[in-house]
């Protein structure tokens, strides 16, 4: 995938409660300096806590790219959204979504991009042609977000490991894996979309040779404790050949997400088979510390669980959003 | 997938030498009495050892396939191919590709096909919507080949060993992930061909609940130790829900295939990370024998090889080829 230009007008449609536009908030997180406005249509309930702007006006102030950054239920794409598509296109911006529905199945968008000659990013498509991995090693250094399960944060963890990197002047560069990762990198393959021959390929080419110095910070999907997407983690531990590993869990949980009868591992043994399975691509992957999402602990039961972990798994344990990364990364020198 | 109708007519083009025609063969092996016959185009060095036909003598003898059984560098149809398969299918016959391109992706054959009211089968493409995996439990037993590495003979053990059963009078069905596999069976699905999010859950949908005395006898694809397709073969692991497993290996392999640098495992680490992984989805996942491809041993270091493995494993070792697999299943008992 060629990358996003930025800055980004977020389109919010008319999504109808605020977890729809997750992504898009996700997004205005952790680069609001390339989302320069909002367009919402009538009847829209979700909000981005920035500037309201028409195309026009998001011309005006620079925009190149409309984000389509909402999860809807089947992932296609409203009709009354058509319209809107193809104006933003018609005024000069690129468009990108991420729904599950291509922009370019759609004849008048497409029409619209041949006309204007802007492109159009489906990020939940990998566009490029991917090798299989070969598991050669390569120059650079990498840090793969793991996780006791799906949603547990390792989007944030790794965001975090890259903002901490970069305020100490160190070389580093987030590697995005999904949907919103790639919407924040301007680049990125969604590794679950990827045909199952090039899972770990597709990561070797997501994070290529590099100086000896730098860092590739890459976004964990899955977990390989989770039935439904382990193949998934299992080739980007592969692909990713890490030198360093972050285990990141949400203490909470009761079951593997979306499946009530499996069982969580407990950090232990989730941290064994991660580093089992990631020494076949290189002999010296190792944790350098755990991420933990403490967002539904009190602040006493959050200290105590993150004493517990650090004392029980001699690593840092923090959590990002609250505590940083600071500890992590000094942990890897 | 719906299933391929037989007998099959086998299609071997011009292809210039007999490795093309290796599922071709593979077909004509294990199904010889679905394979009525051979066409052949002029300078076709292959040959299956079976009757050649032209397409009216197929039709004549009731063929009710025309199987593309052909392996060629890049996985393209031949312009010169396209007008027998046209006339095969103008003459009554569905047509099956084994080929990377899609036979409905050529005009000519897809307005073929549709004239005459004929299927396309392309076993490399999934057609069916897959579900994600969920891991539930479900009634009926399964068995699993896999690997130490890629082509050990994961594909014959598998139908070595339902042969054995349906010998017995076992209720059992060779599930095929692989294309000379869907061939043999008639059905089947790619696994790695799959969108990668869908691995598990395809394994799922191929081996179905069943009769409790049922046996599902699934193909097992690549190693968790191949850092090209360990995805895969994790995946598979977790969707087959295997009760039991049978570790396949070639003892003079000395990388891993397609791999120089990289080394294969020995069989007590395969078995440990294997049987560790299949535990997360069936807590009762145990090896019942290991099955070795002999081929390239002598008479005497083939019995001695043999010998050595059951004491170590303390399980049935054998050549599936040309020991039959009776101790592996006198051992599920």
């Amino acid at each position: 995938m060629t990358e996003m230009q930025n800055p980004y007008l977020m389109f919010l449609g008319d999504v109808e409660d605020q977890l729809a536009a997750k992504t898009a908030k996700g997004i205005v997180d952790w680069r609001p300096e390339w989302c320069i406005g909002q367009l919402k249509l009538a009847g829209c309930v979700a909000d981005l806590g920035i500037e309201d702007m028409t195309i026009a006006e998001g011309i005006k102030n620079g925009a190149k790219t409309m984000v389509v950054g909402i999860v809807n239920s089947g992932g296609f794409l409203p009709d009354h959204w058509i319209s809107v598509i193809v104006d933003a296109l018609d005024a000069g911006m690129d468009v990108a979504s991420g729904l599950h529905m291509r922009l370019g199945d759609v004849p008048e968008i497409k029409a619209a991009a041949e006309r204007n000659g802007r492109a159009l990013f489906d990020v939940r498509h990998p566009s490029r042609n991917l090798p299989t991995g070969k598991g050669t090693p390569r120059q650079g250094k990498r840090l793969l977000a793991v996780g006791t399960d799906c949603s547990v944060g390792k989007m944030y963890t790794a965001l975090a490991v890259e903002k901490e990197m970069r305020d100490r002047g160190m070389k580093a560069d987030f590697r995005a894996t999904g949907q919103t990762g790639i919407f924040i990198a301007g680049t990125g393959i969604s590794i679950d979309a990827v045909v199952a021959d090039f899972i770990s390929g597709a990561v070797e080419e997501l994070s290529p040779e590099n100086d000896p110095d730098h860092w590739d910070i890459i976004e964990g999907q899955g977990s390989l404790f989770h039935p439904s997407f382990a193949g998934v983690s299992l080739g980007l531990l592969h692909g990713a050949q890490a030198d360093a590993l972050v285990l990141c869990h949400e203490p909470t949980r009761t079951h593997m997400r979306g499946l009530p009868h499996q069982p969580l591992p407990d950090l232990k043994t989730c941290m064994e088979l991660n580093l089992t399975s990631a020494r076949l691509t290189n002999k010296n992957a190792k944790f350098v510390g755990v991420a933990i999402n403490t967002s539904a602990l009190k602040e006493d039961e959050r200290q105590a669980y993150l004493a517990k972990v650090e004392k029980e798994l001699g690593l840092p344990a923090v959590d990002p959003f609250k505590d940083g990364t600071a500890p992590i990364v000094d942990n890897l020198a």
